[in-house]
């Protein structure tokens, strides 16, 4: 083996044990930590951050990468390995610590801004902050660098090798399904059941929760799922992947399709092979990789009628008053409720992707400078109202419902509707090369569909891209047309609306 | 302000939030962490623990400690944190890296092997690693230095300041009284009472648990309670200290008990002032100390009659099946059950201190060079039966019943018999000083006696040595006279023995 790659790996297993750490004071101030902890914790956050920091810039690292980048006595991990740690270093190295620490600082800022600004319903508490955000993602996309466009640069933090070009394209073709499938489909939806609105007790929800991961192939004995305001998935270490779901006890349906969710991050995480875990290649790919297998196993899986008939009697068990008297049908139909609504994160499948398509376009609007900051309200009242057919009436569910711009997470958006993409893609093609997987559904039984994803995608980690990987798997570019041939099936079936 | 201080002060800041994600990795290993992240969290706190021990032992952090010892422009705070630091980086440097290796590895491996000797019955499983791990505390003793016996350097670790020969004569002390009181106060016991064999469910327990703790003024908004199989008590960092106790539905009495006794090591956690915390000043000085805390809210308080007569209503209004029956007089002997146990940790408070006394007369025997471990089996039961009462028929619940010396926590055992000491001494000055306070607890508040302990003790942190503290406090230096007074008050009033 190489002689570089031995010098390389000590430094590779530094940085892992220092990120796992980081990765256990996050989960647990999610999760855990008791509220004045707060200050401490962010310290301890910022150091174990910095030491990260100066530990993956050392310079020795970059030599020895560039050594490893044109050796070929490594093996097809190591490749990776070294690939993406090249990318670390570069990303890391290339933007001036003098931006990091006025990132960091903004978007602390921001953040604190916005958690005030929304509940006051006023964009301008946030604007200035924001536009000072925006310029600085402006220059770290310069100090990165990019060719076609600078959006690019933002989107490749979370989508390396998918280019803005490419996302307009898919996300255009999709729109273009999905606004007239939206138009037939909602006007013959009815009104939510009433059981919907029941109050469910929490103990039993997390029993069920507790239950429904273990019966998805979710191995406890290496990770745990508990309970946090924000569900979330978190890889610790190796043997350790930690998932979260919400209980409400106004919203039993929530936790079950936010625990299916968490479920496929964390199963994809789970079937990471071992000899790749803890180094840069036994990694996910991409957000939009990951995000495909979440919404796999909550839509495709977790809202199909096999899947909520299964779910059902076991609910009833936990439930009976509430549910005694719901049907398969009527339980069915009300997991797959679809309305034009406000808010992204409460929004169906069939009108979830046009709240990210609009604003995937006003975050290329700002980066292409064609939409300033200060005009951001209105640009988003217009887009939402053109594309999800609905008009905010202040700002507190309109511009100013996420957190993610205020944070600068400019350029995430559009993976949630990748993986959407992704999901369906895969869908499509597993039920073709799994016959009878409805049937299994209908046990509850997702191990063969469980296997394949961990063959063709999980096993992967991050041998190559995410675009890679899944033009492999679907033998084709990614297009539109699963998501919407899925979503027009599904959809004319339940309410009976022909196409 | 100094110039060096302000200088000292970063290192100081980073080397308390390294250790502070230690901590939490630490707590998290033992109370959430899944079993197959073993190996990937040793790793990761020994990657930690070495780039904090790097850091303390930079030679700069040796001058600036030089510079700050000598200076007379710092405050008390800063004064006590250079002194306080100053032993840490001594100790740090002084042993030597080699030795630092040898010792863990070492004690890994003899940790391991006790986990399977002591259900084997096989001391001699143990023995060489135990011989080994002796020569190398010796080697550490004689690295660090000592002036009058060897002993002293290890004790230093736990309990600074106090001497071999000071443990000594208050241990002789204490065993001159109390084995005439257990001879008298023993034969007068009668059997436990049926109920506490009943079966007790762990959900109603926690919930005691968690009532119990706010009662005494445990701060949840910054800290918490969680459960273990050991249970004890972390301060993570500033507003996060962390306690656990352990349930078990054949022992309703122990989660009582041992959530009292983690609940005083806890409130002296809470109680150091705001303005000392994340710096040297702020640590609690010796374990004694801290023992003495726990010590006093589970016996003097946690077994008062006034207490258990508070608790009693309470505990029947979650078990009125198992308890409803039962008499304060019964519940309150129930609490005080005495008896000659081989097993230290179930202990009583007449026997408890008999059980420390005999292991610190073996380990002093040890480095004074007077017993070999491979003669540990037989001293063992020697010591026991002369000093205990009660002589072990296998090594499983004899000489290899703790865990201490397998890991190499030599020096160690003293420091919960002077808790008990401390807890007694302070007991006895605090009813002095604070009229009507069994008429407090018998309401259960523990209020006046929390603000007197805060005054007295919590908000000195480590200003002064434990010795001090407590010189300060009582008045005099530590006896076992308050102990023994405080016990045989105790017995004869409950066991109606004349003294």
């Amino acid at each position: 083996m190489s002689e570089a790659w031995e010098r390389l790996l000590p430094r590779i297993n530094e940085l892992e044990d220092i990120s796992s750490a980081l990765r256990l004071l996050n989960w647990d101030q999610q999760v855990m930590m008791p509220p004045k902890a707060a200050a401490a914790r962010a310290r301890s956050v910022a150091t174990l951050g910095a030491i990260a920091h100066q530990r993956l810039c050392d310079p020795e690292v970059g030599a020895l990468l560039d050594e490893l980048s044109e050796a070929d006595s490594l093996d097809e991990i190591q490749t990776a390995s070294v690939r993406v740690l090249k990318r670390d270093y570069e990303r890391a190295t290339k933007i001036p610590e003098k931006l990091v620490r006025e990132l960091a600082e903004t978007s602390a800022i921001a953040y604190q801004t916005w958690t005030e600004a929304r509940p006051a319903d006023d964009f301008g508490m946030l604007e200035p902050h924001l536009t000072k955000l925006v310029a600085l993602k402006k220059e770290e996309a310069d100090s990165i660098g990019w060719s076609q466009e600078r959006y690019d640069a933002l989107l490749d933090e979370y989508e390396p090798e998918m280019t803005t070009k490419e996302v307009e394209q898919v996300f255009s073709e999709l729109v273009a399904g999905l606004v007239p499938l939206a138009d037939r489909v909602l006007p013959a939806v009815d009104e939510r059941p009433d059981f919907v609105h029941a109050t469910y007790e929490t103990g039993p929800q997390n029993d069920f929760s507790q239950w429904l991961v273990e019966v998805l192939g979710f191995a406890k004995e290496s990770g745990r799922l508990d309970t946090s305001p924000h569900p979330f998935t978190i890889p610790i270490s190796v043997g350790d992947v930690r998932q979260t779901t919400r209980l409400d006890e106004r919203d039993l349906l929530f936790s079950i399709t936010g625990t299916m969710h968490e479920t496929g991050h964390a199963l994809y995480e789970q079937g990471i092979p071992e000899e790749m875990l803890g180094l840069p290649a036994g990694r996910v790919p991409s957000l939009g990789l990951h995000e495909s297998q979440s919404r796999l196993w909550e839509n495709q899986v977790g809202r199909s009628r096999a899947f909520t008939d299964f779910m059902l009697p076991h609910l009833k068990e936990r439930f009976s008053d509430q549910l005694g008297l719901v049907t398969p049908e009527e339980f069915h139909r009300a997991m797959n409720h679809p309305e034009r609504s406000l808010i992204r994160v409460i929004a169906d499948e069939l009108t979830y992707n046009l709240h990210i398509a609009f604003r995937f376009e006003l975050e290329t609007a700002i980066f292409r400078d064609e939409l300033d900051v200060a005009d951001l309200p209105g640009a988003w009242d217009e887009a939402m109202e053109k594309t999800v057919g609905i008009r905010p009436t202040d700002t507190k569910d309109g511009v100013l419902q996420d957190v993610h711009w205020s944070i600068g997470a400019l350029g995430y958006f559009p993976t949630y509707t990748l993986g959407n993409l992704y999901a369906a893609a895969l869908w499509a093609k597993a039920t073709e090369q799994l016959p009878g997987l409805e049937e299994d559904l209908r046990r509850g039984d997702g191990s063969r569909l469980l296997t394949w994803l961990r063959e063709k995608i999980h096993s992967r980690g991050y041998l190559e891209s995410a675009k890679e990987t899944a033009e492999r798997v679907l033998g084709e570019p990614l297009t539109a047309q699963p998501l919407l041939k899925y979503l027009e099936t599904k959809y004319s079936e339940i309410y009976d609306v022909a196409s």
